[in-house]
């Protein structure tokens, strides 16, 4: 028989319902031995103890808010009967909790990757073709069909030829307060470790965000469209396209340590199952990963801003600390000034599937990041500097936030889902998980990995991590290819520009 | 002899040197039997008769600023002897005043086009697939190659397939101030003329920007990715692909009168020639093109700003004086919320370059809207909706504002450019115009009309204007196809959205 409910931390004091049909008045939780005494829906909680009214209901191993009445064991916890502050102001002195528990030993792991000079590690030998400007996009367009259609053949070691576009560069206000965001996306997704330290850019050459503003650019790495004929240009820009592709040709994969991943953790089109399934499982393979010394980002401002207090307490270091409020602080401001507000409180929608209380609802989505500590905060788009678990305040939009990852250095991104995106980045592989067997089956050719299962009870958190730690470093190594990478649906990337348009 | 200096009005009191080297002291303007008291370097001014304090200097046939000392026929006028308030307060009750003569009979002019059911008329005939969200850009960019490798070529009287696509549709506040300009562009967007009136919109299924909230699709016109596999989705869009195909394919080119063009004006990448070659030809194009009953915008709030008490009189309509004013101020806001303005105090370079004033330099960009009562204000994005002269408040970023024009459902963009620019669009043409002689020779592949000659007195605005109408005809037609649409750059749609992104 399936499983109906799930316990998701040891130390929860309620059950969530797995089972699609709900749970009835009068069936028997036999594992605790309780009758339950409302008919519950999916998604939604049972409590398996009695708590008193306010006494803490626990979800994730976190308090998700207090019982507003006395609540006795099989009763349904609906958001009736939970009560939280939304998290207005964030305590910074709230104390530190170290939730890291490890007993097993890891498994020894390790990837096959593309080493390159700064000390990262690709997982793809791709040459990106860049530009400062909007306006030069149709050339690079045109530029990387040729190259994949007439040269990329040549170069069997190279991946693939890929763009860095976007629509920055010209007619922004380039001092305008926040535009060092942009700028900073841009200066830093050149960088990514996927491209071998290898820089090219068209420049149309009257664009007011300059190539002497991108670091990582020298002049013998730029082509300055306005300086000749469009054919000129174009035989040129093939001829410094064939010095990049020669040099990334003559790489091989290496054996390297699981320390050399750099994982790009988010969510999109959530169901109730994806703090159940597959955000857990993320979160178990997060916890590895950081034991084995990889970086690990989770992002999404918006999205965890509620559980902000849980997050404030997994950070040691008061800097850091400081560091995360202003980031919620600003995004609080930048929301304001268009009179909105993050929108948290969990929606009808969300409140019938069970997502109790806003914290409840944040906790699904930080439930990816595990449970380590929380090593270090980066702007958008700012780079990785230290191995461990970072949260970078990026916003929750899909293509926003994943542009910004990209631009912080990941080499590979993890992306749960329970209703299903296409979303993909040509940059680094995106591995598209499900958090449910009817999406898994229904897109059997576009999902990458399955946790559905766990809700049924025919697999664990655990297994399922163990199996996507698997899974992930076959991908890292080039031995499996992400069904989008199959099918070659590539999104654009979308830098974050608060700053206005002139 | 080359022409050296250039009187770009009949009622300016000075006149512009053309000549790349400029003009030196003791030379003689034998027009006007003046000797040159300076020397006046490349698109600087000489007074060609006494100008004294406080009396206005004439440029455009516009005042564009008053001596700030008795400038003496023969002397530069230079940023230092003008002065001029920078226009902050527009005053709505400034005198209207018509400008707009013209003695001469238009030749009979037509064009062949596709008609539509709305009575608009398009330049192309495309299949136009489009998303309501950046999530299925992946998708409808993989269906629009396989069109047009495995399907086109059976429907010889379809011009192209494209994609409508953009950085919106989810992770945005969508009720958020301001959140009505990106969600008109993309409703609009969609109606434009070239695209025959037949939709087909790919959306994800979880996206905030749902399909009812655009007016132009019905319920077989959408494609819900989430619903079907993606072998089974993109079968499914074939076959809407093809019986939109099979519909556009019976339509063929009928004789129009010119009134069915609907044109966009812009430029970008100027010099100091754009204000008196390319843009004052397109100012006489536009002036016969609203005298042909033509529909013409032009657009860039922060180009066009300083010369607002310009415009204003050049608005009959008091209810249309406040729509403009009100776009204005809407702009000032939305810079001054970033801590900058419309940054058109002319810049070193400019002055240089002979912008005395931020009037002047206004003038340059509005000069391409040649003297015509201005009959209609449109919002960012907003459908046009008469014939005649309108001024569309957009941003002045190129790729914003062209997207923009495109959403108000212009069937082609005239470009100009002194510097150069590869901006260009796949849904409508984009003819583009050289400044200058040096450009159209240097960017032969790129540049479709060149009005260089006139600043070196080979041929008059007139003339060019009259040769740039006989050539828009034939784009219009089909007959001669763009140098950017032979080679196939195109650059993104970017949607101007100024509210924030969640």
């Amino acid at each position: 028989m399936e499983l109906k409910y799930i316990k998701i931390n040891q130390k929860d004091n309620n059950v969530t319902v797995v089972n699609a049909e709900g749970i009835e008045k009068g069936d028997n939780l036999k594992e605790y031995n309780i009758i339950v005494k409302d008919f519950v829906p999916l998604g939604n909680k049972i409590a398996i103890q009695d708590i008193n009214k306010d006494l803490p209901i626990i979800r994730y191993g976190e308090i998700i808010g207090y019982a507003d009445r006395d609540i006795k064991a099989g009763e349904l916890i609906d958001f009736k009967s939970i009560h939280v502050n939304k998290v207005k102001t964030l305590d910074i002195d709230i104390p530190y909790k170290s939730r890291k528990v490890n007993d097993k030993k890891n498994k020894e792991r390790y990837f096959y990757g593309y080493e390159n000079k700064d000390g990262t590690v690709g997982t793809k030998n791709l040459l990106a073709i860049s530009t400062n400007v909007q306006c030069s996009e149709g050339f690079i367009n045109k530029l990387v069909d040729y190259i994949k259609n007439n040269l990329l053949g040549k170069y069997e070691n190279v991946d693939d030829v890929v763009t860095v576009s976007h629509t920055y560069g010209c007619g922004v206000a380039i001092d305008a307060l926040d535009s060092e965001i942009p700028q900073r996306i841009i200066n830093n997704i050149i960088k990514n470790p996927n491209f071998g330290g290898e820089v090219m850019m068209i420049c149309l050459g009257c664009e007011k965000f300059t190539p002497d503003k991108i670091e990582a650019v020298s002049s013998e790495d730029i082509l300055v469209q306005q300086n000749l004929s469009f054919h000129e240009s174009f035989q040129k820009a093939i001829e410094m396209a064939e010095i990049r592709l020669k040099r990334l040709n003559k790489r091989n994969r290496k054996k390297f340590p699981l320390s050399k991943l750099r994982i790009g953790l988010q969510c999109g089109g959530s169901d109730a199952l994806s703090g159940v399934t597959a955000n857990p499982t993320m979160g178990y393979v997060a916890d590895r990963l950081v034991e084995y010394g990889a970086s690990v980002i989770f992002s999404e401002v918006t999205e965890v801003r509620d559980a902000s207090n849980i997050i404030l307490s997994r950070i040691k270091d008061k800097d850091l600390r400081k560091k995360y409020i202003n980031e919620i602080n600003w995004y609080d401001d930048y929301l304001e000034k268009s009179q909105v507000d993050r929108s948290a409180n969990p929606s009808p929608g969300n409140k019938a599937g069970g997502l109790t209380t806003v914290i409840d609802k944040a906790m699904g989505s930080v439930a990816k990041s595990g449970i380590s500590d929380i090593t270090d905060i980066l702007l958008p788009g700012e780079l990785i500097k230290k191995p461990g678990l970072t949260f970078a305040a990026t916003p929750a939009s899909d293509f926003v936030c994943g542009t910004c990852q990209l631009a912080s250095g990941i080499n590979m991104m993890l992306f749960s889902s329970g209703r299903g995106t296409t979303y993909n980045l040509a940059h680094v592989p995106v591995i598209k998980i499900a958090t449910n067997n009817v999406l898994a089956k229904k897109w059997g050719d576009l999902i990458d990995f399955n946790t559905g299962d766990i809700a049924i009870g025919k697999s664990s958190v655990d297994e399922k991590g163990e199996e996507l730690l698997d899974y992930i470093i076959d991908v890292a190594s080039g031995v499996k290819i992400t069904k989008s990478d199959q099918l070659g649906l590539y999104n654009a990337l979308v830098v974050f520009n608060p700053a206005p348009i002139t």
